[in-house]
Formats: structure tokens, C-alpha cells, sequence
């Protein structure tokens, strides 16, 4: 008989969990693995909360087994590493993203490319190596095999780095792939949520001309004055739309409702790449015609690879690169959670779990 | 008032014209321009039927303007060549494919693009520079600016090499363009018709693994057997494309009737290319978490610039490539789009013009 949740590992762990599909989050007994020879274990300070994990709880994808403890962009300080540990240190500055395993083995893992591999192991609702199932962020403690440990570099603020894990690789890994990282390059970003606004900050780093894509007009002063966007077009705004035909060189689509493509596409250059981040649950409409008469693609990415992920992170150091946040207790996680779901926040929340999440 | 077709030009033409949207196509004669300083004039002496041409004749794009000549994959023989002409002289082996024109100044066209330009004249149907109507290949001879005419090399015949003009071209330039020309590369070619045994053919050449994927079991061992194919699917045995789930580099799509993206996503790997050369009327549905979990692209591709044109026929004439073709004189032209209608043709229709195409 499986053991429960509390007892099957020896660690003691709290945190917020759900346990049916209405998605609400209460308080939670759990426990952790004890930290094995290659593991870091590390105190949460704290956890971004990213959009796939409202789909989760809810179960809006149908893979979610309760309860689960949500939370994929985790940082915190190491408190004990395992003896065959060589990256980290007692006391350093570290964070989890999507991921804690994979087969190491795999074409996909051998390129540094764990997020595709078939086997990766997500950072919640998964099952680990042992037959565990993996808990995220939302929770006292973490504990991961350093390979998918993150070094945050020190000037790097916890709160506002948290995001980067997910938000911040998800639309950095595209920029780099699809070589949509040359300085003069014209990218759209379509949607100005926590994706969006992480796509513009990294491109303008880049040195990318950054036109947001939106529907509602009343982001463009935000987009133009805080996050330093070049232009803004109302994707409703046939005239506007029309106007900027055929002169970007790539397009990040944050987009994760169903949307058209086809004024997308129109917006690329010949050879122009639209790439979609968000994943609409249902078909999106393709017509050919318009990809043959200019060459152009349209391709997807999720998240990006460990290595890739230091990369990104280092690169955001660099160039002061963090998510615009708003920083949450745990005890309003709910709330946060019906925010997200209207979008209602800029543009990121982050939950204080260190200061916030009681035992109980 | 406007010229009738043949007077407007000096030099005295005739062909083969459909005249309304039946399609049915009857002896016609027009006119054509005196060889002007830049200008390569030819007698034709075969025109491949290119699918295209019979969209055209029955107006299936809402695009004809009547009478319409058409034809694309034009050789012959020079007889006259311009003051100014600097590639060509009196009888070599020449031939025109799917353009005439194009602006040589915007970005597509220094880029050796000119198959992208905005301003592309297309060899049949289309206004060039002068305001005149563009004729195609049916016909007994042509006249282009040197720019784009191909050299055909002494080994291609010309009958066979025809097709490689436009069908050649359509499946060259992607496989370069996508980078699934190197050794080993698994393609996929999906339908085996004019373009598609192209493409198995090109690939074999290049050295890739080349998998037909086609509706019809009963192409398999022509494929195999005939086309140098390593293997087959049969696109509705779901056994066999399970099977071949996540093994190929890259697919060039060649069907033009709306069909399914999610099985060939399918069977890419991370980070492969489905490339699509046909273009369905309506649109296709694309789901993007397939294209997101592995990475991949839905691109397309259209002809190729002229530069690349040259470059793929000498590749053709290295490695003996030519189009099967059944050669047909030109009476039978209707005959012939009837079954092309069919897709009974294996694989290329080529009108032997010099022969077959009578004055009147």
C-alpha cells in the first residue's frame, strides 16, 4: 500500500495544496526525500505563481492527480547538500524551475535539452524516479537533484527573480533558437502579461526593436514608458495592423487562448518566424498560403534547458533583469489565483513563502 | 484602347489559350515583344503541366484573366539573344520557369529572392513591366530578360528536365533553406506526385533517409522500389505511423487538399520541420502543444529565387536527375489536365511543343 503523502519520505514538509478540481488551496502535511548524495536541499524563500499552475489545480488539462502542490519557479537558500554535490554550497542563492529529472541518456538530454526529453520529470504533480509523486513550491522546503538547480547569481533580487525560472527561459530559449536575438531585429510580442512583459525586457537587452501586440489599448503607455517597448499595435485595429505588414523579423505569441494567426503571419517579413509560447487548447486556424508566399514559420518552444536556463539567468543579471511583481502572503493565494484568472495583475504574482507560510 | 494579344508586340506567337473558366484549352494566336537589349529569346521545345496551370485555366484562385497561356517549365533553344545579354548566345539550351520578373531592388531581391519580391511578374498571367499580358509556355516561343532564364547543362534532356523548373525548384529550395540536406537527415515526403517524387529524388541524391508517407498503399513498391524510397507509410494505417512517431528530421508536404498536421507533427522529432510546398484552399488545423513539447516548426516554401534555380538544375545534371514524364503532344493538352484532375500521371505530363504544336 502506498504510504501517504506525510510519512513516505522522512523529511517533515508544509505547504498549500488542492485537492479537487476546484482548484482551492489550503494547507498541507507533507514530506521530503532526505537529501541524497547528488541531491540540494534549500529553504524556499519564494515561488512565483505561473499561469499553467492555475491549469493545474483545476485540472484543466486533465493530467492533474490531487492533491497537489503547485509552484514551478521556486528560489531559495541551500540548507544541506549531498556529498557528491560539486555546483553548490550551504548558504547559496538557488532556485528550481519546471523540472527535476530526466534520463540523462536521450538525444533531447545529451544536447542539453531536458525539456524535451520524453522522460523529464516535472517539478510537481509527476511521478519521480522512486515512485513519488514530485511537490512544487508552494511548500516550506525543496529538495532537487543538482542538476536542475539553478545558481541565482547574487545581485539577482529573490522575489522578482522567482519568475524567471519559468516566464523569464520560456521567452528567452525562442529569442536564442529562432536567432531572433540579433541586435536591429524586430520583434512582436503578442500578449503583455507575465510571458510578454519578461519578452520585452530580454529583447530589449538584446538590443531587439520590441513592437507589443495587444488587444487592449490601454497597455501601450505601460509598455512604451515602463518596459521600454518601441511601438504598440491594437490587434483590433485593422488600419494600424495594416500599417506594420510585413516588417517584423519574428513574432513571440504568449497567447494561450485560441487566437488568429493569419494577421500575425501578415505582420512577418519574408523568412519570419511566428513563435508560440502559450498553448490554446483547441486547433488554431492555418492557412498554408501565406507561409509558402514569404517563407515563413510558424514554431513553438517550451521552457528551455538547464544549461540554457544558467545562461538566461546570468544574461538577466547582467542586464538587471527581473519580472515586475506583486508580491503575495501565501494566505491570499486563492485571491491570486481569481486575479490571474482575469488577468488582473502586472505582471507577475509572487508568493513571500518565507515569511508568510505558517506551520500549522 | 488596349491591343488585342496579337498585335500589341511585333513578333508573331502562337500557342495553346484557355479562354473562360471551363479551362478547355484551344489554339490561340498572340504576339510577343521583339528581343530587347537584355532579353534571351528561345524557341520552346517542351512545357511541362505543372498542377498549378490547371488551377489556372479554370480560375480556381480568382486570380485568371482570359485568354490565359499557360505554362512554367519552359526549355528550349536560343535563337536571339539581346545587345546587352551577357550569359547566353544563339542555341544554347535554355529554360524559364515560374517567373519573368521582378523589382531587383528590395531586400528579397538582393537576397537572390526574387520568387519573394513583392513586384514578381509570373510567367503567364500576370502584367509586365510594359503593361502587357504575360504568355506561358504553350507555346511556340518565349521571350525573358536574361535575369531569369536557367542554362540548362549539356546532360539534363530536355524533356525530362522540363519539370525541374518549377517541381524541381519547389522541393530543392526547402530542403536547403530548412537545412534537412545533410547525410543522414530522415525526411519524410508526403504525396507522390510531380513534386513529391522530386523530392524523393533530390533527397536520395543528397543522401538522406527518405520516407514516402502517401494515402495509397499501392504506391509503395514504385516509391521503394522505382524511386530509391528507404521506406513507406500509409498515412491511414495508424499501426504504422505509431510506429514511426518522433523518427524524422523533416517532412516536405507536397498535397494541396486540406489534410491533417497532427499525424506528420507526429512523426518529427524534436526540433523537425514539417514544410509545406502545396497550399490547401481552406485552412488547416494546427494544435500548438504538439509543435511546443518538441521544439517544431509548420513552415512553408514557394519556387526558389533564380540563383538557387541554376544551382539546383547543375545539381540535377551532377546526379542525373530528371522528372518522370509522360510526354504528350500537344492536342492531347486537355486529355492530360483531366487526369492530372485524377492525379493519374506518373509523374509529370511534359508537352512536346516543337514536335506536336501545330500554326494555324
Amino acid at each position: 500500500m502506498a504510504m501517504s503523502p506525510k510519512n513516505e519520505h522522512p523529511v517533515r514538509a508544509f505547504g498549500w495544496a488542492a485537492t479537487d478540481s476546484s482548484g482551492h488551496l489550503s494547507p498541507f502535511k507533507f514530506s521530503r526525500r532526505a537529501t541524497g548524495e547528488k541531491d540540494v536541499t534549500f529553504k524556499v524563500l519564494y515561488c512565483g505563481i505561473c499561469h499553467s499552475d492555475l491549469h493545474n489545480v483545476k485540472n484543466e488539462w486533465g493530467i492533474t492527480s490531487y492533491p497537489v502542490v503547485p509552484g514551478h519557479e521556486i528560489v531559495g537558500v541551500v540548507t544541506e547538500v549531498g556529498t557528491k554535490v560539486t555546483k553548490f554550497k550551504v548558504g547559496d542563492k538557488v532556485g528550481v524551475g519546471c523540472m527535476v529529472g530526466s534520463c540523462h541518456s536521450c538525444a533531447n538530454c545529451k544536447d542539453h535539452l531536458e525539456n524535451y526529453c520524453p522522460k523529464m520529470i516535472l517539478t510537481y504533480g509527476a511521478k519521480y524516479y522512486d515512485g513519488t509523486t514530485t511537490y512544487g513550491g508552494y511548500s516550506d522546503i525543496m529538495v532537487s537533484d543538482e542538476h536542475f538547480v539553478i545558481k541565482i547569481p547574487d545581485n539577482v533580487p529573490l522575489d522578482g527573480g522567482a519568475p524567471l525560472l519559468c516566464a523569464g527561459i520560456t521567452v528567452y530559449s525562442p529569442l536564442k533558437y529562432y536567432e531572433l536575438d540579433k541586435v536591429g531585429t524586430h520583434l512582436g510580442v503578442v500578449g503583455l502579461g507575465g510571458l510578454g512583459h519578461m519578452a520585452v525586457k530580454f529583447a530589449k537587452a538584446m538590443g531587439l526593436k520590441v513592437t507589443v501586440i495587444s488587444t487592449s489599448p490601454n497597455k501601450k503607455k505601460e509598455a512604451m514608458d515602463h518596459l521600454g517597448a518601441d511601438a504598440f499595435l491594437v490587434s483590433r485595429n485593422t488600419e494600424e495592423m495594416e500599417l506594420a505588414m510585413g516588417t517584423m523579423d519574428g513574432i513571440i505569441d504568449t497567447v494561450s487562448a485560441v487566437h488568429a494567426l493569419l494577421p500575425l503571419i501578415g505582420l512577418l517579413k519574408t523568412n519570419g518566424k511566428l513563435v508560440m509560447v502559450g498553448a490554446p487548447e483547441k486547433p488554431l486556424e492555418l492557412l498554408a498560403f501565406p507561409l509558402l508566399m514569404g517563407r515563413k514559420i510558424v514554431g513553438g518552444s517550451c521552457i528551455g534547458g538547464i544549461k540554457e536556463t544558467q545562461e538566461m539567468i546570468d544574461f538577466a543579471a547582467k542586464h538587471n533583469i527581473v519580472a515586475d511583481i506583486e508580491l503575495i502572503p501565501m494566505n491570499s493565494v486563492n485571491t491570486a489565483m481569481e486575479r490571474l484568472l482575469k488577468a488582473d495583475v502586472k505582471y507577475r504574482f509572487v508568493i513571500d513563502i518565507a515569511s508568510s507560510l505558517k506551520p500549522f
